[in-house]
């Protein structure tokens, strides 16, 4: 049997070992149940337990009180994209988003379906090497939305753009729980679950109570999160496995030592390879420094053929999923939490002995 | 390690476990690429293969031929009872629907939302002790949409109900692959994946090619069926674990025999345990029987204290998860696909015993 690779997928990505094992020893028999986890009911009161405990810890580790919903639902960021402006946009006042990337751009290109829109902000002119620097919202604001990492071109709010009184927004898809945020700065903010939080299929959003009765009352029943927050998530039967893998996820991370914890190793993590980086000629990192991501890092060599050769070599050396996104080429190594700081440092190794055997 | 027990939930319910074992081999390292089937990339050669050939033994299990789209997506039967009238309702004309049940009545008031609704039939007058009999569509119907199982109240079509030229569009989440159907009766048929298909989170949807360009172009993105036929399901991240686990059970199906096979012992099961409450006034069935479901078999006893015994000292001899819906009460045996033919001898046994210990 093949080791396990360093992974670097920009996602689905790696998952901590030790939640796999877990996943694995109850996917027949179920915490001595005797039914395998995918197999039960979920008005069970064993996934009860498994949703209720995923809540119950989501906001233990990020403070989320009681001033906020909690939802798991299905459809991906993509799905969010088009409630934001369902349920929360005004008539007579205009939905503004930051234009940081590919994602951004279809976020407002969908809320522009549903609302009136407003680009407070755009880093498109320089190829969004950074996130935008200066923000500008219309002065009738519904919220203000922003993409919090970019996974494409490897960039990252290194804070929250600053919203003052507009509901801020935020799709955190790639870098949730990647540290500690302040859940109070955020009107709403969601996240596929399949960069640091488990596999594809559950969405994870967060959304201040005084905000969803905005929901208009015809919105197809599961697109209105009224329908979600009032049968807690339970309206129709939830991703269940999704789910659990999502709970054990984030016993995991209590036992790293919570997301303080994760935020320092994943710091350190992307510091090994951006200081190789930018150490030599040989690769040259494609974000600016002020907006550089700690969970995707991009970066180019002279040329495509080189780069070609150099994903060819990573593979055989046990190095996968380093090719750039195909809109924008180059390479790219996604480290989220689950990925080890071992496989940076192995990295950065090989990086060296690639640049020295065709220096 | 408790044994496994015979699981009789109506859904997320059994799978096969020969697939739940396969699952478990793979979660870690699937199929010795180094990576768990969790952590690869949708855009993947190895998550590619998985796709395609879960669609393309979809399409040999039903004879599927190139008139019809197969489609991987999220949200569950409920999502379809929006996306269905938002996509293939027609200005001018009613969306037909039969009211079999709890799930139809929910589907009716969904398209109410987006299109005129017509009632080509309903049997709410009896409790919903059979499926409709009598179908009476409107002139001008767009399609007529029906519930081929109903899962509540245990009642099932025998053969769909006959339609003429107007498109016939099935709700088969309930009784999906429990036999060979014959496709080109349908123009648009779904299924969530939990009761014989797969875990919870993943839908099939087979759309005939001739109906989807209905689409209204502003739909949510992932509302518009046209979004996820241009994509092959792939628009955004699909629950990659999910349509694995399809691919696993399709491929357990075909070493079953086929659908021929299932069908014949789905047949067995459920005279089994039929039979046997036809044979004794200790138990009462509650379907009438030109409509009995193959799949739930809904039952009463004189008392609901008497049910209550029986679910509890049936819980304590391994026969788990009897309790009828809590719309309906009474009890309720849910017999997919993966439930063994064993279980059901054995439960009339139990079924037997405890009437003799109460006669």
């Amino acid at each position: 049997m093949a080791e396990r690779l360093y992974n670097f997928s920009a996602g689905p990505a790696m998952l901590p070992v030790e939640v796999l094992e877990t996943v694995r020893d109850n996917l027949i028999n179920y915490h001595n149940t005797g039914l395998g986890i995918m197999e039960m009911s979920h008005r069970s009161s064993a996934f009860e337990e498994i949703i209720n405990s995923a809540e119950s810890k989501l906001r233990a580790v990020l403070d989320i009180n009681e001033d906020y919903h909690v939802l798991f639902m299905q459809g991906g960021a993509t799905t969010q994209f088009s409630m934001v402006p369902m349920n929360i946009s005004l008539p007579g006042q205009k939905s503004n988003y930051l234009i940081s990337g590919i994602w951004a751009e279809k976020a407002i290109e969908e809320a522009a379906k549903f609302c009136d829109t407003h680009v407070a902000g755009s880093s498109k002119d320089i190829g969004y090497a950074s996130v935008p620097m200066t923000i500008n919202p219309s002065s009738d604001a519904a919220y203000l939305h922003f993409t919090s990492n970019n996974t494409i071109v490897g960039t990252q709010y290194p804070k929250e753009p600053e919203a003052g009184d507009i509901p801020l927004v935020c799709d955190a898809s790639s870098d949730f729980l990647h540290k500690k945020i302040e859940i109070k700065k955020y009107a709403l903010l969601y996240a596929g679950a399949q960069k640091n939080l488990g596999p594809a299929g559950v969405t994870i959003v967060i959304l201040r109570k005084d905000l969803w009765p905005r929901s208009a009352k015809n919105l197809p029943i599961l697109m209105n999160y009224n329908t979600l927050t009032e049968s807690k998530s339970m309206y129709n039967t939830p991703p269940t496995l999704a789910i659990y893998v999502v709970r054990e996820v984030l016993n995991w991370i209590e036992t790293q030592g919570g997301l303080a914890k994760i935020e320092e190793r994943n710091r350190h993590k992307a510091k090994v390879i951006y200081d190789y980086i930018d150490s030599t000629d040989f690769y040259q990192g494609t974000a600016n420094k002020d907006s550089r991501s700690l969970m995707n890092i991009t970066f180019r060599m002279k040329n495509a053929d080189l780069e070609k050769d150099f994903i060819a070599e990573a593979k055989k050396a046990g190095f996968v999923e380093l090719k750039g996104h195909r809109f924008v080429g180059g390479l790219r190594a996604s480290v989220y939490n689950a990925f080890p700081e071992q496989g940076c440092t192995e990295l950065v190794k090989f990086m060296q002995s690639f640049a020295a055997s065709r220096g």
